[in-house]
């Protein structure tokens, strides 16, 4: 199908169709000389912040201030060089946007970025930019990440300003970042995490035996090098991480973050009635059913949940999981499809969303033809530096 | 907000942006000298016809052939002067196009112009046009024609051949006509119903008291002459159409109509993933559940319905009732307005959609600030040339 609003400015699709954006950061700092791009989610002054549909950009002004994260970088000397393609308003798993286009994952062409923050990936997997901001709510950097064959990390949710970028679901948002190695990826973190630091050592490693088990027997091959070079830095133990079963957790997951999207978005869509993808706007309309109901029982599951994840974790242990039980799909794959492979994602990302933990997805893993598969470590709240140190530690040994 | 394809090409918005569109009649013929445009789901030889949607445009090929209403009235000696906009994929009753435009109703231009045949009607009412074909599966024809003060007909389902056009529910759609003035329209009509016309004598007018008393209260003083009118005319009775209530059946038809549509659109959204106005894939999106449904109960309450009204018009009474139950609602209406909207006026419209009968709307009200208000009479079937005649009667008497 034709796209006549796409009109592609690099190699990768990976920036948004218009003017280019270059914002030069300071003379020096611990980013200078690096460049970053931004998911089009963060606000960049003077300009207006399209958020993937051309009717959200037609009716936002301008943003006054750069985001918080953007600024961070900025200050810290990296470059702005390009604005990401976001899935649309950041609602998507799988990196297609039917009004900007779908940006190419450098590292299996053949097959999607992975969403929502897919033009950040795919920027960075193609070497537009050595660090990339994006947002991940229900899995929108971790997806992207594996998918690409980058490091990616969902914060400690909170721990990172979102002051300045488009939010979706209030208690599901983080600010995440891309790299091709974890050194920078780490550097860059240090500039957007608060200080709440707690990086005690980690003294086990829990593989999640259910998270493996649903994962397609293509990403368990291709993780299996990784989790037997893991088992050797840390004392390991297999759990069963999901009493209730990982489709529930996941079930859960996106009923609540449903209901606080079809808030946030409300009142635009009544106002403005806006053109979406059919996948986007059923997704929407589904929220806005959910947005009316009272979703106490879910409430107290997701606080069950996070007390018991809390508990095996125990400041101290790392849970080890595959980032998406799926090889990235195929292009152009039917709607349906995408709906089953979106569904499927969310039983491992749904974890971290519905618990507001920290997760590194790591790319450790390749099949046999070279397509990228993320291994996954999620740690207790706070753990984030934790995490960061020991994608180091592992890419040093 | 803006519209970035939209490229208004004549006065009233009434028209596809794009190249214009003109295919010359017959030399001869009763209309002859006549021009008429055709709504976006017609068939025209060598182009592609876009009902509405860029998308659907992308995804197609161009017609080999007229649709066979295009060919009956250009055989006739009407030249086609235009392609008129339609609500995308013809689903909506208020005329609105987030990708081609909203059309300028000519009689009320800070008023919607009712749909889907929106443009169509435009076309007519702002004289660019003589006659403008449309199709009325739920009121297309009929809302658009009483908005924009127009003689215009849904016929009897199945009398007029819906060849070489876009469909979307078999079981309801028609395809019907608007014009200025009832003698062209009936000359018009002449041309593509089927031989089986039943011209009895109008004997009894039956006012669907009901159908007026969950009308505003503007609608009923503006058709309060024309019903005296028509009462000095025809002996009438007042009935109460509905026991069970115009909401009930309504909701009957909307599901009937929402089975079919998510039927016939599924496998396209499903491989295309099209882009649509919020309100529209939302409608796809509740279509498609439904689509999943056994109907079987709401199929034999419609033929129960359908039994009862043609006992009580028994070939020789007409049903009286306003087309729709409001005025035409201001432009920049909120969505939740046009689905309230929507809703009323499907309770008088559903009626003839759910019993496949034929009703006219008759520009015959009017507002005290010269806003049209339609009345309508409904026939039995293949009672179509009797309402046209009574619609020339009206006019000379």
């Amino acid at each position: 199908m034709n796209h006549p609003l796409r009109a592609s400015q690099d190699a990768f699709g990976a920036f948004v169709p218009g003017a280019p954006v270059h914002v030069t950061g300071a003379a020096s700092g611990p980013l200078a000389g690096r460049g970053f791009a931004a998911k089009d989610l963060f606000d960049i002054a003077g300009l207006v912040t399209g958020c993937g549909n051309p009717d959200w950009a037609a009716s936002h002004a301008p943003a006054v201030a750069h985001a918080d994260a953007v600024q961070a970088l900025l200050d810290a000397g990296a470059t702005l060089v390009g604005r990401s393609i976001t899935d649309e308003i950041s609602l998507g798993l799988l990196g297609r946007n039917q009004f900007h286009g779908t940006p190419v994952n450098p590292r299996a062409p053949e097959r999607l970025p992975g969403g929502s923050s897919s033009g950040s990936a795919a920027a960075v997997a193609g070497r537009l930019a050595d660090l990339a901001l994006g947002t991940d709510s229900g899995g929108s950097v971790r997806v992207p990440a594996s998918f690409c064959g980058l490091y990616g990390m969902r914060p400690t949710h909170g721990r990172i300003s979102v002051r300045g970028l488009m939010t979706q679901s209030p208690s599901f948002d983080t600010v995440g970042l891309f790299a091709r190695e974890p050194t920078l990826l780490a550097t860059g973190y240090s500039l957007l995490l608060d200080d709440k630091s707690a990086t005690a050592p980690v003294e086990q490693l829990l593989i999640a035996w259910d998270a493996f088990a649903i994962s397609d027997a293509a990403v368990q091959d291709a993780l299996r090098p990784a989790v037997a070079r893991l088992k050797a830095v840390f004392p390991a133990t297999e759990i069963t991480l999901s009493e209730e079963g990982l489709p529930i957790w996941a079930e859960r997951q996106r009923r609540l973050q449903q209901h606080e999207f079809g808030h946030t978005f409300r009142a635009w869509i009544d106002a403005y009635n806006p053109r979406f993808s059919f996948e986007v706007g059923r997704s929407l309309a589904m929220a806005a059913l959910v947005a009316e109901e009272d979703l106490s029982a879910e409430r107290a599951f997701r606080a069950d949940v996070r007390a018991k994840i809390l508990g095996r974790l125990d400041g101290r242990r790392l849970l080890c999981l595959p980032t998406t039980p799926i090889l990235p799909p195929a292009r152009g794959i039917p709607l349906s499809a995408m709906a089953e492979a979106g569904r499927r994602i969310t039983e491992l990302t749904g974890i971290a969303g519905l618990t507001g933990l920290p997760q590194i997805s790591l790319p450790l893993g390749e099949t046999g033809d070279g397509i990228p598969v993320g291994l996954s470590l999620i740690g207790w709240p706070g753990a984030d530096e934790v995490l960061l140190k020991t994608a180091q530690a592992l890419q040093a040994g």
